[in-house]
């Protein structure tokens, strides 16, 4: 039986016309006009956002660390956020976890549970174990870090192996087989990466969690034809430049143009 | 220079006669008698842990994960133990994190800015650009994972790479690079790990955290006998061990005991 969230994605892909989720990524410097630079400000600010983005984007991707930024009232900002998201779209927190066992469970348990999550991002350094404890909620979805956005990809996860496989490669080999056992896993796949279509070669039928389109350089098309085709689940992010795309208080109409340019006709 | 973390737990080492660590992992569940099994009991009993220890141990650690599971009161309490940690004792926050860099920014001045973190932990997979940004608060620690001490360290940790060396080889060679640039980095290298000497040849002189003695199963003779000779600096772990030893109302001197245990002649 296929995830309910990877199904919902897909459903809201073909809906929606769309393949973009919309990275709630608040930097209070960055408000427009109106919004006072405070947590409150934020606050207002993103809720406006996710009614403008209403039915142009297939998900909602908040990265914990900006809340955290904002100290602990931008956490309870963040699990406040959870009521507005509309039903039916998937609320992916990406939070880049994993440690040992015991607690990657009260890991899982914080993202789920209390900040409600969908779907979480997670570091498959620390193996098995690490990761097992979220794969237990079966009616999640966990993205678990392949080839990265970042220049930085080069350090590790593009080396190669003794098998012949880079690290990257031999993550997303293990994480098919994850899938085939547990049938919640999903890769994080920089969209600045040329190695887009030989990742989706390894990877079978995991949804990408795509970052790295827009303000970090990947163009949406490119990343569109390439990731989401033949039937497969693609969330494209984009987070500053939706976000902050015009700075006055025509912001709201500004990101439903801007989301309408991905849409297709 | 030497980094003023890595000489105040050497210091210490020296002025304590121990390398013990006392890892503040709160569980509601497990509080000796007369504590509520609240956020405000936890609290309660993790300050009396600290005053029990003082002099016994070299370092703290707190693990985010444990206070995130408390939900946002409990990370309310994490900020706001940091002022019970006494001073010259090194505040270590368990949070193995690692994003994109500018994201990474933002994780490094939540931990050092706003948690008045000490050192930390980081997860090595996205490479340079993630790491960096922890780096650069040079008057800080970072501790980034190498070898960890749980079974999943099989996953990948410890698979060979196109090099001859494992992954965790690769790792550590990388991190002696990063600390001939920045002399900030340590890494976390488990004690039930039987390469602990391996990891040395590789590692030069850099500090160990090390995770895994106690309920995860090393001992401590056997691990501060490989990791804390020859002037090197090894934070050895102990949490459940140390904090849960005693239920009674007479733990605090049950916890002294059991850390006096630790202490060279």
């Amino acid at each position: 039986m296929l995830n309910p969230v990877i199904r919902q994605l897909a459903d809201n892909a073909a809906r929606f016309r769309t393949h973009v989720c919309v990275g709630l990524d608040p930097d209070i410097k960055k408000l427009p006009d109106g919004f006072l630079p405070t947590v409150d400000g934020v606050g207002a600010f993103l809720r406006e956002v996710i009614k403008a983005s209403a039915g142009l984007c297939i998900a909602y991707k908040p990265n914990i660390s900006f809340f955290e930024a904002l100290g602990i009232p931008g956490l309870a900002l963040l699990a406040d956020l959870r009521a507005d998201c509309p039903a039916g779209v998937p609320w992916i927190i990406d939070a880049k976890r994993g440690d040992i066992g015991n607690t990657s469970a009260m890991q899982a348990r914080f993202l789920f549970d209390q900040l409600g999550a969908d779907a979480v991002t997670l570091h498959p350094y620390m193996g098995e174990d690490s990761v097992a404890p979220f794969f237990d909620y079966r009616d999640k979805l966990s993205f678990v870090l392949a080839l990265t956005s970042n220049p930085g990809a080069a350090t590790f996860e593009k080396l190669k192996m003794a098998s012949g496989a880079t690290v990257w490669e031999t993550v997303v080999s293990q994480c098919v087989k994850w899938h085939e056992q547990w049938g919640n896993l999903g890769l994080v796949v920089g969209g600045t990466q040329g190695e887009l279509r030989d990742v989706r070669a390894v990877a079978g039928r995991l949804p990408f969690l795509i970052p790295g389109v827009g303000a970090q350089g990947a163009a949406y098309s490119d990343v569109q034809s390439v990731a989401a085709v033949d039937g497969h689940v693609a969330v494209i992010n984009m987070s500053r430049s939706v976000l902050y795309c015009d700075s006055s208080h025509h912001f709201a109409q500004s990101i439903r143009d801007e989301l309408g340019k991905f849409r297709a006709i």
